[in-house]
């Protein structure tokens, strides 16, 4: 089912800008003038800006209106350029927007396969029967290289997200039903679609030999506070059509303090949480709350995200409140893995504070109004 | 004229916490447990937690009610704290919200002069007459030594923001008419007022005897995009109960781009920032704006902070789009001052890029969500 609302306008822009653009020139990675963007030197890729333009993904705004969980959005392009890192290194390769898989192509290949889509990668719907869509987003990442006076495409990693529950209505405008799918089914409908994918690609001149990893992303529920999560993946060297191995990622990510029976992988960060939760409000007795978000890969706590809503407004609240967080987060807050926290009121951002895997220190900014 | 609307819940709850707290032992700044913030090293104040509890101004919140315009109250609260520093060093002294002026006698002293309120420090208003109210806020700030085992009042900045524009009403709920006030009429109404707040801070035991600075602060009309300035200061050393002599502050902000005949202080500065931004959305053409605020401290560039509104969705596109802005602020900004730049959409802050006055490069992060 597609999804089209809120996000459309993004979309219709973005690909108004590719057919604005110049598709020739960009499909044949030529002899454009291209710059880069620089880069940050924080293990992030630089990316190429062809002809005065940063290059939108060619089917950018496609996968907008595949979700109605942004969550599922962000997180599966950040995951999947983590993937790309260890296969493509930032500091030799750079990143571009996925130029290979076209808006069209994107949207015949997430639809039904039907006569009059041959290309569907969502099986065929029999009338008065619920056959759930696996396919949700296509996600294209390009890799280049210098050669030759110009970058050049070496590296591609494709991301297949796959639905976790099936959304559907019984007629147009009808009310919407859902169907929860079962990780087996979903793990082996996401094979077979990458076997295909990986075939097509092999079908084109400008990546039938380049290594190409194929990802497998099980997005979360549209209600869910959390992105889904990546559970396998695949390098698939130059040639190669259909994928020979699969690794298997466990990665999950946590809503804390944890409902119900919920318990995280590793108790003992539930508890520092909760010691830094109760420490802060204690002291400021004025927080509307404190959440986070923990995501756990092969058990082990990979990255943190705390939300600290306040009914501050005053300059020298905010400034005192982020200097104790500093102070509370290097106390309680577990190390090893990034930790952000995000303060803010209703009215926006105030302070924010973060800690790199590597680094001894919180880097602190209380943001600035005048 | 008083206030209350939006920010009264907020108000109210910093008052009751006052209220239920331990008024006594606050206000001997006494033999209490005291613990600090801890201090991010970045020439900003510790501030003092007592009892487990942050101590939030004694008249918290009655300042939120004085002014529609929120930049006219952080930015008020945040040059005190600078000029503050000139006197009181972080280094050797702690910061505390204002605990000697309470809400009950900040409410009198903001009201007008009358018979039921003698210690109003606005004129008394005589009937069908339009008689301007120039005191708006005053917002006081403590700063303490440690001394035989606790933290002793050694100092205080007392800040007086003064209406630039006087807002009322004929009838009671009637229409709202302003009234333009003009600088010398404002600076002759802040020194009288400051010199009656002076005098008044002597005869308490607790401020007879420590430095007071004083700063007058002319606050920016309710519809103004930026806060107001500080324009004068003095510094009232133990005793004097008259203010001996002033200095000037010569201050403003600057909304970027300038609108109509408007000429900042320094035109290279907005040709920067013009470079800075046309080259950016050049680059981006989906951006949906760049403004900047600039502030000016006795002709110099103070401070910078742009805003960037964007609309991406894709973690990539925001990474790609730091970046590039992290080489273009770099190229086209001035130095010499503090940038920051924030990068959001509607949905909420995405990444942001701040140098230091002193800083060489921009400090860069992009905002998780997962």
């Amino acid at each position: 089912m597609k999804r089209i609302g809120l996000f459309l306008l993004v979309a219709t822009s973005s690909v108004l800008l590719v057919a604005c653009g110049n598709n020739k020139k960009v499909s044949n990675s030529g002899s454009d003038k291209t710059e880069l963007t620089g880069n940050d030197s924080n293990n992030s890729y630089q990316s190429l800006i062809k002809d005065g333009n940063y290059q939108v993904s060619k089917s950018s705004g496609v996968n907008q209106n595949q979700t109605n969980n942004t969550f599922n959005l962000q997180g599966f392009q950040q995951d999947l350029q983590n993937i790309s890192k260890k296969q493509f290194s930032p500091s030799k390769y750079v990143f571009q927007e996925g130029q290979y898989i076209s808006t069209d192509k994107a949207y015949d290949w997430l639809g039904r396969k039907s006569s009059s889509n041959p290309d569907g990668l969502n099986p065929n719907q029999p009338e008065k029967k619920v056959v759930p869509e696996y396919l949700q987003q296509i996600e294209e990442q390009d890799y280049l290289q210098p050669e030759s006076g110009t970058n050049k495409l070496k590296g591609m990693t494709i991301g297949i997200g796959l639905n976790s529950v099936y959304y559907y209505t019984k007629e147009k405008y009808g009310a919407q039903y859902s169907k929860k799918l079962n990780d087996e089914d979903i793990e082996k409908n996401g094979k077979e679609i990458a076997d295909k994918i990986l075939a097509r690609m092999r079908k084109d001149k400008a990546t039938k030999n380049i290594p190409i990893v194929i990802a497998l992303y099980k997005a979360a529920p549209d209600d869910s506070l959390v992105g889904g999560n990546l559970f396998a993946y695949s390098v698939n060297n130059s040639g190669d059509s259909s994928v020979k191995s699969w690794s298997k990622i466990d990665q999950k990510t946590y809503v804390l303090p944890t409902s119900g029976d919920e318990k995280i992988p590793n108790g003992n960060d539930e508890t520092a949480f909760t010691q830094f939760k109760d420490k802060t409000q204690n002291y400021f007795p004025t927080l509307s709350g404190i959440t986070a978000k923990a995501k756990y890969t092969n058990g082990q706590l990979s990255g943190m995200t705390i939300s600290v809503t306040t009914q501050f407004f005053s300059y020298t609240e905010i400034n005192s409140f982020t200097q104790y967080l500093q102070s509370a987060a290097q106390k309680y807050l577990p190390t090893g893995a990034p930790v952000e926290i995000q303060v803010g009121s209703t009215s926006g951002m105030q302070s924010y504070l973060y800690r790199g895997k590597n680094d001894k220190k919180f880097n602190v900014h209380v943001f600035t109004n005048y």
